[in-house]
């Protein structure tokens, strides 16, 4: 055992030299990093909110090794601040306007904080039974609130299940429908199966498969598509990764009209519904239907609360086998705020995207693309200013140049082959006045380009 | 206009009630979870290791809706003592043996706060330049400690990329595979294909598939299986999930020997490299394998950096669209600690599992039972103490028995028919102490059970 006492001390002395897991210097560093943050969202608004740093920059100023020995947290967060920030896209930006929101909250954060800490791995029920117990109760609270139908929730033999992404979710649901397909049909027609979905579908059916309509946030009519579906004992997947969280207010549950024939729903809580990425629910009327796709059973993971049918154990549910405690965040999103305010939240987006309707109004060299719904706007410098083949080419110009100067940030579409501008509400920080700035910056770049000749 | 004015005042009055990203709000609320952690991690020895709920527990102690009004986060942290602590299995303990570690540290925590703070989606590169550019950095440094061939780093053609868990990156690779052989063999041979894999290969493989030794951390002859592959023209997925974190450790290259040939590699820095959940590391030659197969371009993420080639857009290195902003923690852990720090904590652990493999040799009812490589020790109560029939059974009871004295946590395996014991080391708490407790705990189950008259 001499070598054995030899090792022993020198461990003794790496664990004197470097604690990985040490409770006070979590404290410590802990508390500077809250801070860092804090100042962080204090001071959002001075930074370009889209990067405007060049590809390649960020390896001329880091070493190309890792470093032999430890470094500061202070010197550490002073390169965040030199080199990191300034390569960002400021995603929680109150000026962000882009894509789709990504709201933040504390809340949201602070449970992340409490999953990240706790670091569980609840694959199966055994291995963190809170994290499986926590996550069907805050599928079924979240169900509720919805309105969805008995049917989605685990009471009545549904149930829902807390992915990364809208592309997990479609893959695990795509799998569950062609293995539940070719049990009826037989393997060998494998090749006869089909997915359909809508011409304005996200792009991550390529990657799995969906309904949805990422570009203008317009809505498709669901009741007949299920209806139709049931006939042909097709399996429907609602993914509503954005808007389903507007759902939560009575007045948008018309767009779910129609859900209780479809088999999965799911939306995006990390996009608009204040919990951090990532967050995706999705609910399914029948468990079995993943779990008989998707279930391992490795002897290492055996135990009596799996063998007995008593528990859920979520890895079957999902791709992955591991999966991190993401129900954490929701249920501190859902008691922090409340189901009164996050109404209210949400209306006030779609308030403020009104209001940004109004705004566009008054000016008459702009027009409204597609009817709003929610809190996006479809907009564009319309053809009754220049001649329909120069006004794609205008539109492209402007959020171009109203994107590199770095007050606002927003993205586009194409529809039908008309170039429209996508001003998405939603970033947690946006309160009116943002709104009315980034009106005005728009109207200024195009001013400055209209005055460039293209009038 | 008037509707829209008496909505903005409405909404006011909603932002002062509630700002889900108040500075000052947020500074307050994450200083508290910030001593939460550390207290909970100061006294994690207290609580049984494993859980000791029964199924069902959590459901009779929350309501069954989210509430209509904010509840404190005062409230909110109560409940996490009274109702999730108890329902946690901690993988953060010191006396956490089972499975394989989820190694957590300060260092990973920081980093995955920064992220979840800045909570950017960095699908492309424009949408969060430093997110992609940090990580493409990270993971060319990883590649230098592992003394991976300069064919998986990107200045030499290959590259990196972090993926969510072995699962993704498994899944990621067989895609691309599969594509690479279909452009050859033309798509109608699509049945022919076949995954090969070791019969002791994890159970994610059939979720997608690879190489790996889960039950007893065996290591797989590489260069030959790689040689053969090679011959063939088969794609090489080399997971290294739980042991490929010990290869930056010069003395433990030599499994690695052989990797030239392969064409990716995994591993799961959240098991064995003090990120926390989830951070897989992967590995590939030929990147354009992965694009070809993974890449997908909508309209509404065209950008210029993109279209001109110059950068990285990581959402078609795999299946899913939103990505986590993952490399911060990478990046901290390494700054944090240094290559020479992490060398000898992982050299600590196995070093801890030798002292065990001594401990074990001190009792002669006890056999190691396959050849210990990194910092698990797979044993069991011997036949030579109980006949073979008995021994599975009784080496059953002793694992249930220990792990339901909550003083620590261990797993099994079953190889060749013989239930085996594993006992990991690899938790950021864990110290000789530990070691020679749990071993302790384990003589006095055994001696309880044989006195029950299994002798």
């Amino acid at each position: 055992m001499g070598t054995l006492n030899i090792n022993h001390e020198l461990d003794d002395q790496i664990f004197n030299t470097i604690n990985p897991l040490d409770p006070e210097e979590f404290r410590r560093q802990g508390h500077k990093i809250v801070n860092f943050l804090a100042d962080y969202y204090q001071n959002i608004e001075q930074y370009p909110v889209c990067s405007q740093v060049n590809p390649g920059y960020l390896q001329k100023i880091v070493p190309n090794s890792a470093p032999n020995n430890p470094e500061s947290l202070d010197k550490i967060l002073k390169d965040v601040e030199r080199a990191i920030i300034p390569g960002l896209t400021h995603w929680q930006s109150p000026n962000f306007f882009a894509y789709f929101p990504s709201s933040g909250s504390t809340a949201g954060f602070l449970g992340e904080m409490l999953s990240v800490g706790f670091n569980v791995v609840g694959f199966n029920w055994i291995s963190s039974p809170a994290a499986t117990e926590l996550e069907s109760i805050v599928m079924d609270w979240f169900g509720k609130m919805l309105n969805l139908p008995n049917c989605f929730l685990f009471a009545s033999g549904g149930g829902g299940v807390l992915q990364g992404t809208t592309c997990e979710a479609m893959l695990c649901t795509i799998v569950a429908a062609r293995d539940q397909m070719l049990r009826k049909i037989s393997r060998e027609n494998f090749g006869k199966l089909v997915v359909y979905a809508s011409d304005q579908t996200h792009f991550s059916l390529k990657k799995a498969a969906h309904i949805g309509t990422t570009s203008t946030t317009s809505v498709d009519p669901l009741r007949l598509l299920c209806e139709i579906a049931k006939e042909f004992g097709i399996w429907v997947h609602i993914d509503a990764a954005y808007a389903g969280s507007a759902c939560i207010c009575p007045e948008f549950q018309v767009f779910l009209d129609g859900v209780e024939n479809a088999n999965s729903f799911s939306l995006n809580a990390h996009k608009w519904f204040f919990s951090t990425l990532d967050c995706c629910c999705l609910w399914v009327k029948d468990p079995s239907a993943l779990t008989n796709a998707l279930s391992t059973n490795p002897e290492c993971l055996r135990n009596k609360a799996t063998e007995l049918n008593q528990v859920i154990d979520y890895k079957d549910w999902q791709i992955a086998l591991s999966r991190r405690f993401r129900a954490l965040k929701l249920w501190l999103v859902l008691r922090s705020y409340g189901v009164t305010n996050l109404r209210n939240l949400i209306r006030s987006h779609v308030n403020m995207a009104k209001h940004f309707e109004g705004l566009i109004a008054t000016d008459k060299r702009f027009e409204i693309f597609v009817p709003r719904k929610f809190a996006m706007v479809c907009f564009r410098i319309s053809p009754l200013v220049l001649n329909e083949k120069e006004v794609n080419m205008f539109n492209t110009k402007l959020v171009e140049s109203i994107n590199s100067c770095g007050k606002l940030y927003l993205t586009h579409g194409v529809v039908g082959g008309t170039y429209i501008i996508r001003f998405a509400i939603g970033a947690s920080l946006t309160h009116y006045r943002h709104v009315d700035v980034a009106w005005k910056v728009i109207q200024d770049h195009a001013n400055a380009l209209l005055n460039q000749g293209y009038v």
